[in-house]
């Protein structure tokens, strides 16, 4: 990989095309009936990088098309990645996105239901907008796929264990198929061989996989003052993440490890830093941190695989390169 | 209007025609995630008349195409219909619909929002079968004003009063122009001409909300056991109905009925069965009922005039107007 510097410049213009697209989209939002439509521009200017409908512009690119011509289903992207966080922190209780209160508790539930709601038929707009039925027909498949993964995320809570293929198979459809989903629009509005579209989306669905394990090894192993959140916040809220599976089917092997970490998860008057600190101790020393980072790397370089496999310029793979290298290497 | 028989055949010949497609859609249905599916075929398995995908059927029969061509379509339309009823039906904290629990109650709430999430997902794929851009941008306007009049609605609870003309345009929001938008879908489908599609369009908002405006008054006159319901809920909870917000209007002009009408409205305490009686001799002080019939007939009325204009069949027409006058005169 070479002229980071140019590739970087194209990763920042591009942001900067959905930013003004965002913008204007914001502005013609009506003003009434306010509860409705004003938590549509609070969330949409809280996200920061426009990862997604980024990537749906890069692919574009990959094919050498308009890059305009794929600015509308980048937003109707970008708006359902940000539907999808409203509901979401309504089913999590969560109080916090980015540091601001979620809608649900900025106004109320109510609200945060039925903005969402006005959210998805807002992104299917924009995803009509293109006029070309592959691409709202892989728009639905994604979102449903979305529901899955989220209702399946719900399921895990409840269970006392999950395998690692069946967490792996939720991380799929909750995160990576909407990486998968973003590319792959890209490519068809560009015109791209079915083979070519297909690549793309299988370079999304594995970095999207690779993209959510090194979420989870960040949670407990990132910089805390980098990453932005409580460390170990994962360890506390005992989520199933690649970490603690992959922990609780290592310990199986020893009685007495596997009884120390059941003890620390069922402590729920536990000192929060105590805990984080006595679990991450487990997790070191079965080599979690390691087999971690292996599994991310499986997927990262199974999904440059199939982005090899596309003819195209070797300087707009680089621009595709760069984004997700970004993505996995970022501590924060 | 002659040969009611024939007309009450076509009708239940449409109904079957959607049960059969709501069958087959429920049996297509994916296992799981369970929780996330099994919501769907629950909440489709309550409603009875089918009246909106039927609607649905009918324009496209009036302008003379095979109404297998809309099938799908109608069946989107049934499912929007739904969605909206599992998502008010959590913000409404409603725990019975049609004698039965509502998806929060009998799941939670987050299977109710999730679930309903994909049913509009769902909805949307049925929309799209079609492959007509016009109809897909019918719908999406048609969800966004549905969203806007439930937000109205919701803005309306926390207010003290709000004027009849708010009032009429929350109800064409919130309830008309899905039936407008059903019509309308069958209208362009077969392909009829714009000013066609236009007149029936509004033909379906004014009976849409003559059937509201019908809803309200049944709510306080109905016959009980013919209704379903119990009589006088909205009075009970206040409900910003036409007949409510007219006394109040009217009563303007008397202080101390209005003064009577504000003490009930406060009285939470009040035995129920009271509280409605005292509250319907107040309105029919005020000849609530009668001007409640004339505005609903009036709007009834508006809307058999556009139909009236479509050069259509006669046999046709009066299939269409044998059904709306059954929504109006119903009496459960």
């Amino acid at each position: 990989m070479k002229k980071t510097g140019t590739n970087l410049n194209r990763i920042s213009e591009f942001q900067e095309l959905i930013s003004r697209e965002v913008g204007s989209f914001c502005r013609a939002l009506k003003a009434r009936p306010a509860r409705l439509y004003e938590p549509l521009s609070y969330v949409l200017s809280l996200e920061g990088k426009r990862v997604r409908p980024v990537l749906t512009l890069m692919a574009c690119d990959l094919f050498d098309a308009d890059v305009s011509r794929a600015l509308q289903p980048a937003l109707g992207l970008e708006l359902f990645h940000n539907f999808s966080l409203i509901h979401d922190d309504i089913m999590d209780n969560a109080p916090l996105r980015r540091s601001k209160p979620t809608v649900h508790e900025k106004w109320s539930t109510a609200v945060a239901l039925l903005s969402g709601d006005a959210m998805l038929v807002k992104a299917y707009q924009l995803m009509s907008s293109c006029a070309n039925l592959q691409v709202l027909e892989l728009f639905s498949e994604m979102a449903l796929a979305v529901c899955e993964g989220q209702q399946l995320d719900m399921d895990f809570e409840k269970l006392k264990t999950v395998s690692i293929a069946e967490y792996l198979q939720m991380i799929e459809l909750k995160t990576a198929t909407l990486i998968a989903a973003c590319l792959k629009t890209g490519a068809l509005i560009a015109g791209a061989r079915a083979e070519d579209a297909k690549r793309i989306f299988e370079f999304g669905k594995n970095i999207g996989i690779a993209f959510q394990l090194q979420d989870d090894i960040l949670d407990t192993y990132g910089e805390e003052e980098k990453f932005g959140k409580q460390k170990g916040g994962d360890i506390i809220a005992n989520k199933k993440t690649f970490l603690l599976l992959k922990a609780l089917e290592l310990s199986g092997l020893n009685a007495y490890k596997k009884e120390e970490l059941e003890l620390w998860m069922n402590a729920t008057a536990a000192n929060a830093r105590e805990k984080v600190e006595a679990v991450t101790g487990i997790f070191d020393s079965l080599n979690i941190r390691d087999l971690a980072v292996a599994e991310m790397l499986k997927f990262y370089n199974k999904g440059i695989g199939y982005l090899n496999e596309i003819p195209a310029s070797e300087e707009k793979m680089n621009n595709l390169k760069v984004l997700v290298g970004g993505l996995i290497k970022r501590e924060k």
